[in-house]
This record gives C-alpha cells, structure tokens and sequence, in this order.
C-alpha cells in the first residue's frame, strides 16, 4: 500500500542513501535526486572530509537496516584520545569503558556502500540533478534542466548547503541562522609505512592539542593516517599568515614536531588541499507541508564531536520509529519528528562547539584530567546514575542529546564544587562519592 | 572627482532614497534600483505600515540633507503614550520631557519626498528592476531581464528580505539569522468625523495593552488613525481563531469597546487586510569587497521601539560623517561603518524585542509605572547623569544604541533594588535619589 506513495529524496550523501533504504524497506517508491554525478564512478575529492567517526547512534541505524557487520569489518575502532605534546610525547585517553570506542571510517566507502544497498531495493537514484526551485504547496520540484517533478513527499538531506531548505527560506515565517566560526580546516595526510604499517598509534584518536588550535588524525586501513588542521582563518597564527614553505615547515616543525617527521608530503598538500569553513546551521520548522528537511540539511554542525553523520543517522531512525508507531500517517509524523528531534539537534550543536575548546585547549589541563579521573570513577561505582558526557553522547543512543546536555550541565555543576575542595588532585580518592552522585538528583 | 565613482544603490525605499541623496551631494553618480513600480504613480498596498514614528535619530538625518522643516509640516507630534483600558478608560503617560515627542508620518509620504528630492540631485531610478544576482568580485549586479551592469560600488537598501543580503549568504562565512515572533499584525482604521475630527487624543501614541497582545493607533493628518493589532498567529486567542463575523465582532466588542465603537468598517477590513509577519534580521559582514547592506538589508527589527527607519536613517548619516572623515576612501569606511554600527543594530534588535513586552502588558503594570516616576524624577534632578531608556534611544541621538543598551541594563538592576524597598509606593519621594544616581558610576 506504501508503494503507491512516490517519495522524493534530495541528496544522495550519507542520510540520503541510509533513509532511501529505510522507506525503500516500508514499501514506498523512493526516486533520490544528487547534484553530484555518482560517486562510485569518480574518485575526486567531494569537498567533504575524508574520514569520520562513527558511533553508537549511526551504528545502531545501521544495524536496523542490516549493514552494521559489513561497515564494522571497513572501519577502525579508537579506544581513546591520544595527546601529543610539544616535544612529541604522547598520552592515552580512554574514551570509556572496556569496550567502548568509536570507529574510524571512510565517508566516500561508507556512501557506497549505502547507495548499493539502496538499489537492492530498487530505490532509483538520479544524478547530476540539481533542485533550483520548490513548490511546497504542489509537493513539485523544479531541476536545473527546468524539468519538473510531482512527488506525495519531499525530504531534503542536501546537506548544509540544502537547495531544498534555501527553498524553504523564501517562505514565511521559516526560522534560520549559519552561523561560522573563526577556524577553518585543511586536510592532510601521514602515508603508511612501507609495508603498510602504522606510523601512529592505530586504534587512536590523534591530537596535538595547542589551545587556540589543534591538529588531529584519524587512522585509515591503508595504515595511513587522514590529519586535520583547525586553524584561525585570521590573526598573528593563522592560515593567512602560513603563505611560504618556509613558514609552513617552520610552524609544523615546532608546533607539531613528531607528526611533521610522519609528513613527506606536508608542503605539496599544504598549499593544494584547501581551507574550509566551519558552519553551525540551525532552523525551524523542519517540515512545510509534505516537505521536510532531516540531517546536516535540517542542522549542520561543527565536527568536534564526531556525531554529525550520527546525528543523522538517528534521524533517519527516529524517523522510521514514528512511521511504526503513527502508521505511516506522514501528517502526524512530521510534526512529531521535528518537535522531538529539534531540541536534540540543537543540543548537539552546542555540544559540538564547547567539544572544541575541550579538545584544543582542556585535554592537557590538570583539573580537566583530574575531573575526568574522577568521573570515571563515578561512572564505575555507579554505572547507571552518573554517565560522563562524553559517554551519554557517543556511547548511549537511548540518552536523548537534550537529556545528555542538561545531565552534562548539572556534572558540571557538581564537579566545578568537587574541584575547589582543598588538595582534591592527592585527595580525590577519598571523596564520598556516594553523595556526589546523589547530588543528581 | 567623486562623479568619477558609479555608485548603485538597490531599493528605493526610505533609506536607498535617503542614502541616495547624501552620497549624490557628495559628488557621486549614483543609479537606484527599485523592483517594484514608482510608488509616486500608484496608490497600491505596497506590503508595508501605513505610518511610522519618526523621531530624533531619523530627524536628524533629515535635518543633514535639508528636508526635516518640509517634512515636519506633514508629521503629527505624539507626547506620549494614552493607554486604554478593558472599559475603555484612558491614562496618558508623557514619553519624556516638554519639547520630546515622536512623531506619525506617512511612509509613503516621506518616501515620494525623499525621491523627488533625489532627483533633483541627479540620482537616477529605475523602477521594476529586480536583483537576481551579484558577482562580489566584479561588482557586477544582474537583473531579472538578464542585463547586466558593473559599478564601483553597490549598496543594498532592499530592505528586510534583502536580494543582496540573499546574494552574500550563498558566499562563504557570512553569518546570517532571520527570526519570526510568534504574533503577526493586522492593519486596520478609524475614519476621521464628518468634519476632519480625530476620534481619539490626536498627539499621542494610543495602545490597548492585553498582556499577550495589544492594537495601537496612530494618528494620520487627514484626522484618521491607523490601527495594528499585534496578535498571535496560532493558539487559544490567536488569528486562526477569529475566522467569522461574530468572531471578531465579539472579541472587538469585548477586548477594545472604546476602539471597536469607532470601527464601521471593522470586518471589511480585517476580512480584506493581510496578516503580516515580523522578522529579526541579523548578519555578519555587512561588506563583501565593494558591496554594503545598510538599514533593513543588514538589521531588520521588530516595530516595537519605533526604530527601524530611524536606525536606517542613522546608518546613513554615520556613513556619510565617515565618509567625511575618512576623505572618501571607501575600503576603509566600509570597515570601519560595519564595525561601529553592529553592536548598535544588535542592541536596537533587542531593545525593540523587549518593548513588546513593556507595551502590551508592562504599561499596566503599578511597579512599572512607579518605576517611570522615579526615574522621570532622576532625570529632573540629574538631567545628564540618569537618562531613561527610552529618551536615550528616542531623543538622544547622540548616545549609541549600544550604549542606551548598556546603561538602560544597570538602571534596571538599579531600579529593581530601589523597587524592593518597603512601602515604595509611598515612600518614593523620599528616596536619597543622589545615591540612586552615584550606583550609575
């Protein structure tokens, strides 16, 4: 009965493909229009990044569609953090507990994966199709070649740029806002070694923490690593200022001196990948009559908390659930959806933007290291009353990231009153941690 | 040497025509593109209020290019607020000293005044040309008939929904936001007497304050006024709920009897005018190599202060002293300009925000109004040490909205002690109000 409804899906990226195979698997016909021509016929570089990390809640996703187990044998787990300081000495972070880490995983390989899958069961997918205009009332998409399509359904998942929302923006009473931040990033790249072999610490993520800025580095199964540089667009260190090889050798010698004898080819990839900007993308209502906007196109985040792709995910999840429970009453469903997912959405962007500074900056502070240690404990005498932050969100897809960031405000709270205690750094492990944790209440 | 620079400015709304003037005496050719029709050959609803408040930030400017004694004739002064009750009572509260008062004028009115002036300075319009696109390197402006024109500048006047603000958002790291409120206004009317009377007190600003909503009235020379009703777009009292005669005859009747009995054609009206939207605009840069947006393009704000075209006049009298300063030289004074005038958009963005509150439901308020008699009392003693909110962003045109922002902030936490004082109500006159001043410092 499903399939007489045609779907039209706009975007063939990461939450594209996963929700065509989601409504594809309820039995409705799904048509996926992408700008991009088909990814699996080039190997150019797509402007995205090269690599992400996946976690519990895209893991979770995967698994109801039946892909966990493929993706998981491509994809590299990283039990924790690892820091570089500036004379190359390094020190491990765990994540979380035995057994939980995120993965490492090709973006372009896991697109693949998701489009074949797709197909299989016969979502059509429509390349070199641009969407220049939308008529919300019609449900009818215009294309760059002035075609045009009827569709029972919209859904948007172009991404933070979505064509599909800019549409969208023209229409009354649409809330919006991008908004940048002061760093870009540039990609770069630490090869395998000659047999293959990692010249970093493979199961890791990488960071050279240098408070204003960071490098890290994400393993690839090549042995090789995918490196990124956030960096000021502006100021005394910045990208503007980073203009000769001389500079550039001179500022990844001192800054980062280890990772820069791991990079042969650091000045050629310097000065040909480019610098990208940061966005943070937030709007509502996220559905116009039978339009909606699900993914980065709906709420773009900034990545320093790896939950972009998973954010979408469960989206994409979220959303399957909604159609079970309402019956596949889409009316009821999309406002069900964008008043359940909003909050989260712009919870995570939050999250996203206070990750950087904890990554570029805190992860080499003592009270920082000291909290954490303290936390860890907290969570191993009381597993299920206090959770780290970074766990609920990256490790516990039943934790809602509304919930997740209101429980991360109150453990700040608690733990800002825990750290003034006189010699907590040699007294820590006599606290009386019972009633720290009642404090959550 | 300046008519050596081709300047185009994109609508000719009240601040592209004001604009247009001070630059054209400056000595630059200067071409105005407006895509709707010449307003001063038609007498359609041009999707905007009837009447605004002019006061001294507007004045001002208009003062500068000779045109404020003419326009003065036209506009009625309004003393202060005169409030109406459920049963139709009145209460009048001044909005400053002798000699302060705002100001009701036509929009249309003031804008032919503006065009016609401008053409005697030379400035050329062209009516029903639409921006479709801009190329920032070129400083290339395309329009819907695909013609295309290369300038030495172009500045976007084109108000809230700005076609070149559009143009700057799909270029990298602008920073953009476009905020609804949850009410929308609905203009309507009560007709002049037989003989040309006002109806109701003609120098004063009339509002219904409803707590949740309110209708305003303003006076218009012919003896009429326009109304607003600011009202909720949804929920239990809201704009979805008055559908039928009765409807809106019951709540007229009911919530505005002394309004409603001067209303014959209430339901013509509200059955035949548009329910409009109100949108807070905010964006970062405002200049993209060669290209500016001033007034409504980079910062509309909500009505409620009565200080959107007065901030769009100020903008260009600051641009315009800039000039003079910096001796023309542009890539300078477009820094410079966007530096200086966002905080004081942002603040003027957020005072208007805040006065909605005041004016629909504060006015009433007893704590309110003791509060406006204490500080009326400081400004007396102390005429340039405690100067309200209000009159600074009303009459002071020399006080950045920013600083009014700052300063009307520490008065309020000032005032809210002096408020907790016992039996203030009584006791107010003989406050120590020296001491009050001095917490200013």
């Amino acid at each position: 009965m499903n399939s007489e409804k045609h779907i039209a899906i706009v975007g063939a990226g990461l939450v594209g493909s996963l929700l065509s195979i989601y409504l594809a698997k309820r039995g409705y016909k799904i048509s996926v229009f992408e700008r991009r021509d088909d990814m699996r016929k080039s190997t150019g570089y797509q402007g995205r990044s090269i690599n992400l990390a996946l976690s519990n809640r895209g893991i979770r996703a995967l698994e109801e569609v039946g892909l966990a187990e493929e993706l998981k044998q491509q994809a590299i787990p990283m039990h924790g953090r690892m820091i570089h300081d500036l004379q190359g000495n390094t020190n491990f972070q765990l994540y979380g507990k035995e057994g939980q880490f995120i993965n490492s995983i090709s973006r372009s390989g896991l697109n693949r994966v998701l489009i074949t899958e797709a197909e299989k069961h016969n979502v059509q997918f429509y390349f070199e199709k641009r969407v220049t205009h939308i008529d919300f009332d019609q449900t009818e998409i215009t294309f760059q070649d002035s075609s045009k399509n009827k569709f029972d359904l919209i859904i948007g998942s172009d991404g933070a740029f979505s064509s599909v929302r800019l549409a969208m923006q023209m229409t009354d009473r649409f809330d919006f806002s991008q908004d940048y931040i002061d760093h870009g990033y540039k990609e770069l790249h630490i090869p395998a070694g000659l047999n293959g072999e990692f010249k970093l610490e493979k199961n890791a993520l990488h960071i050279w923490p240098r408070e204003s800025f960071m490098l890290i580095a994400l393993p690839n199964p090549d042995g090789s690593f995918t490196l990124t540089l956030f960096f000021p667009f502006k100021g005394e260190q910045s990208f503007e200022h980073l203009s000769s090889n001389e500079s550039v050798n001179e500022f990844f010698k001192t800054t980062f001196p280890d990772a820069y004898a791991l990079m042969p080819n650091l000045l050629e990839e310097f000065f040909t990948n480019p610098v990208s900007s940061l966005v943070t993308v937030k709007c509502f209502p996220w559905a116009k009559n039978k339009t909606l906007l699900i993914g980065d196109a709906a709420h773009a985040i900034v990545p320093f908390y790896g939950q972009g792709m998973n954010a979408g995910f469960e989206d994409c999840r979220k959303l399957n659930d909604l159609l079970d429970i309402q019956k596949d009453n889409w009316e009821f469903v999309l406002n069900l959806f964008q008043a359940e997912q909003k909050p989260n959405a712009d919870a995570i962007a939050q999250l996203a933007l206070d990750n950087f500074i904890e990554m570029r900056d805190l992860v080499n502070d003592a009270d920082f290291i000291l909290r954490k240690k303290i936390e860890s404990k907290l969570h191993e005498l009381f597993p299920n009353k206090w959770i780290p932050l970074y766990s609920m969100v990256t490790f516990y897809e039943s934790i809602p990231y509304s919930t997740a960031y209101q429980i991360g405000q109150k453990q700040k709270k608690i733990m800002e009153t825990v750290l003034e205690s006189s010699s907590i750094a040699e007294n820590w492990k006599s606290l009386n941690f019972f009633e720290i944790v009642s404090q959550l209440n």
